[in-house]
């Protein structure tokens, strides 16, 4: 059991939040992706705390590629991108420490690593390590849009209140990298930051639910049992901190459907097959069919709440009062939304690489 | 991307719904497991079609355990299991060739293997590749039993008709072990299998909700990123025909809440840790905490209806009308339990074995 | 670790020698391989022993395809064969049972299992395993055959009897085809012959040296590091019993060799690039270059010999005489060629497949 | 195919030649393992070149410990350590740009990654980057040693000079300790160190052979097939740059042996189960017998020399002569042996957390 990801694109994540550098190591890329450092810095910014509904601590976010890119593009030998940590103050933490956070890992790391763990600001568990996924997808996703696979997320729902769905996800897609909050609906955007930010004005936090499409991915990725295509992303995505759950198509509204109406009936569409509805998401049996992909991922309150809690310190038993002090994101939506769409560029080139082979993302082969 | 499940307990199935047999190799068991055939056998039959909320085709189920086991305990090398198919006509399914089933794998499973598929019967997609995992929790369940883990699942919902939750886990397991249909509340039990009736009498279908519970989880098993407990465990039952999503704890039914309310507070009780709510599944940043886990999966009305279905024949595009003949599950959630419950056993023996070594499932060692 | 090998590949052994069958799953062959039964037939009659250098027991070899094959051609899903065990007799071994034969796995299986392996004729660590390695090379050597890519092994040396090298291998490979006994040289392969009689003979084995050459692998196939050529193939290498030493290119015999002698070097040869001398066995820095590929395996002695030995009961210690009764192979050699090419077979088409894709097997697609 | 290695415990080498740095990941580390800056820094130096018989490019091998260490005990999450490139001059390589240096992986490179590798200095395939392997044995070769394991390496032949082998393992590794230069007999060393000036002088180089042992590995480490104790440390040894041949136990220096001869005879001694003999070098079966584990490397001649050589730009195919200039080892043998360590340090350390769990290393668990 591994904090690595995929089999033949694996992605190998390292760090602790007040460690000297969060960083990944990418094997198996095709050789000849262009790289773009711009391109990395623009995703990592959208990752960023964007005032209001994120966090006070600021992050330069800079980043050294290592090793595996030259002359701007990828090698096809292990690639290692560092993000050096910055503006770290430990002192907080230490007030804290055995205090087991309610819904954090504290108490569950204490028992795998037997307080052995860095548990300064989560540590290993930390948010932070999610800006090198986002810096893997600065590679990945301009690499597949290359090969016509375009990846988009949004919040479809936050604190109560409701975005509209994909409808055509191109021009969605179009829409959602200019955007400055990501979400679909304008009016629903406004509200969702209103509501973020009164919530963190009232020291709590608040859940909801994100939305991801994927067009271009061709019929036939995936593997019928255990390597499905929606468990292959499931297995990923959960590594999102505070997704607690993954739904395919429109798994989560149709809990008491028919047959008859959850089946999308096939018909031939310009010499391809295609179905008419997608309440499957786009996978059958698996195994794409051609059509989007379509998943939703709920994602759990950020459990640190500046509201007292009780907890108690997990080295000896004793009861205690907690309160976390310091500022954070009342809501992880916001700042997940990059962070989906490069854990599913991710996925989707490990499975097109295996499929399609090692020089599948290679530039002048495409 | 492989049929094979686990990294240090690895499974992988074979077999198609109308060849010889379908089976699974073990491999990475701890030597010493009693294996009871009657056991296999007992498990096996809660799969069968159970009558009216069931298929008519019958199952018998013989198997023949090929490997790995001697003297009636696991050798602790590769055990291969086969289930003989019997009672197969593939003279329907003949008809049907070329033509995608809305909802199943057809279509996609011909992208993949061009169309070198089985495609009697679903092939190597069929329901009754199910039976190979079922027979493996057969051995599985009672070893992570005699270990103080044990595993429960029921129908939380089907048909618009709700389940109550679990309460008290393990009478919960002991009133599903003894019950004729796999529902805690014994009038939605008899609503439910009423309504999966009725819709197989109309030629249609019904989905509906599963919950899962496995009390005795060890604090510590999970890992931070990626091969997080939540992850793998979705990316097996993703495997289930029909799942469709995955949540843990109470996602689905909290995608509005506060952080105030969703996180589970610490307390000690007699020298341990505990959780007064387990809002989050056992599961704090991938990681169990020593709590019950709980989760539940959504699964998809059964494709197969009788009512016609208009759909193309994707060998050349040509439109048709299909009309399913046979008798087929009008919910796939009643057979789906066992099978639920040997994929968490297997999700949570690899995990166990992976932290404790390969002897921690030895009889003798327990 | 594991019973299994490849990444893209796989393969499952599974089986003991005096059980009901043994067998393997291969996952992830590429879809519509033809698949010959004469030809898995013909390479298990191979692997027979052959009267006078062989074993006298019987072994008819009738193998079953359970999965994965369809019309005569693989599915692309996984692929399980079975091969019956016939006419054993387990009770020479159960008068044997804990005293550890000299060179056997014995000893070390049980520390491993703890005495719950199956110690019958071997159990699981018994050659007999070979013959689905045997049959799976049935299926994947006609595969890459028909990719340009031919393998061929013999016996360079036994008893101290020494065959000439590969001259040419395309003629080479023929000629062995053809041959009675996998020797080169047929004055050579007489002597060799008899020198097995006779230690057969006096109730004594000897050992010796493999040589394989594989003609047609693409220049770029390899990893630099850990996955390479070299060390995968000898990974694999190294399971067939008996197999001591693993030696690429001329090594074994150019340990004193400079630089300046070893270094083969590069000239253009119609167009393509080729080395004048072939002493690094066609693989530079872990990858392919494009010359054959060249390496051997010195095979030490079978243990199985008929001189009484001193050895303990493991059980308690006790000192015992073994006189190991039955006739066995003097020499495991002449039937470890075919499993020499069937091994060698695997790893290359593990490698193929990742780099080119699932696909590259395909028979349409040649 | 990948450039990580293990199953349970996992290193992934990355960096370039002459890029900014090289490193490795380690995945899967017990909690709790002391981390010595000093150790680490003592085996870098080891790897140095040491004046006549090393390269005079000067490596001050300065290292930064990025991650998975904690007030100086590993916690458990992924370890990254870098060491920062220094000293590097790229002008000598652009001038060899597309020539193949005979030996070396520029064009089998070429050919796996297009052109779009790093040239420069080897890149990737540098034998720098096994300065990250050594800084990772200069933490596992202590944890192993506080479990009683301990791992030797001497050069056995070098030049057409024999060292003695291993006789008293204890005593030896102290011994090499000690040793300014990593061979046993001090008359040996003295003409092995003169041999390789000579070579050196000449512009040349030479091959040789080295030998291994490991004291104090558990019986029952290994698989019956595939994952062999043999095998699986195979596999990690031909990663070392040179290395062309791995023996186990007496298998080069035995091949005309019979089986009366070879057998190692059990006897018990003190309540444990010994063999009088170790040809088999600790292994039977695949796996550890509980004797010392003992194998041997041949070790190329270095393949660059300074003698003018006859070659190819594989860009054109166009013909050329290639000297190579700056200085190079003669021999790898003296800066391979803190590698083979290392490297045999992560096989046993990977079989050993799999087989009796996470926390095998820890130090407070011993």
């Amino acid at each position: 059991m591994r904090n690595t990801f995929g089999q033949n694109l694996t992605l190998t994540l390292f760090g602790e939040s007040h460690g000297p550098a969060v960083g990944a190591v990418l094997d198996g890329l095709s050789p000849g992706i262009p790289v773009s450092e711009e391109e990395i810095a623009s995703r990592l910014a959208r990752r960023r705390p964007d005032g209001a509904a994120g966090t006070a601590r600021r992050e330069a976010d800079r980043f050294q590629i290592v090793s595996g890119v030259f002359s701007g593009r990828t090698t096809g030998t292990p690639l290692c991108i560092l993000i050096p940590n910055e503006d770290v103050s430990s002192s907080d933490y230490e007030s804290w420490r055995g205090l087991a956070r309610p819904g954090h890992a504290d108490y569950s790391a204490f028992c795998k690593y037997h307080g052995f763990e860095d548990y300064r600001g989560g540590g290993h568990f930390s948010g932070r390590l999610t800006a090198a996924l986002v810096a893997a997808g600065g590679i990945l996703i301009p690499a597949l849009s290359a090969r016509g696979i375009r990846i988009g997320s949004h919040i479809l729902r936050c604190a109560g209140i409701q975005d509209r769905s994909f409808s055509d996800p191109g021009a969605d897609f179009d829409a959602l990298e200019e955007a400055p909050f990501p979400v679909l609906d304008p009016s629903a955007a406004e509200r969702i930051r209103a509501a973020v930010e009164a919530a963190g004005a009232a020291g709590d936090s608040v859940g909801g639910v994100s939305e991801t499409a994927v067009t271009g991915v061709p019929a036939g990725i995936g593997e019928p049992w255990f390597d499905t295509l929606e468990g292959v992303l499931a297995h990923a995505l959960f590594s999102i901190p505070a997704v607690k759950s993954v739904s395919f198509g429109d798994a989560s509204s149709m809990t008491d459907a028919k047959g008859s109406e959850w089946n999308d009936l096939f018909r031939a569409e310009e010499g391809s097959v295609v179905t008419e509805t997608n309440h499957n998401g786009g996978i059958n049996g698996g195994i794409s069919n051609g059509m989007p992909l379509r998943f939703s991922c709920i994602v759990k309150p950020t459990p640190s709440v500046a509201i007292p809690q009780k907890t108690v310190d997990f080295r000896d038993g004793s009861e205690a009062v907690l309160q976390i002090r310091g500022r954070h994101d009342p809501s992880v939506l916001p700042r997940a939304i990059p962070v989906l769409n490069s854990v599913t560029a991710l996925v989707l080139a490990d499975f097109l690489i295996g499929r399609f082979g090692t020089d599948y993302l290679r530039f002048d082969s495409i």
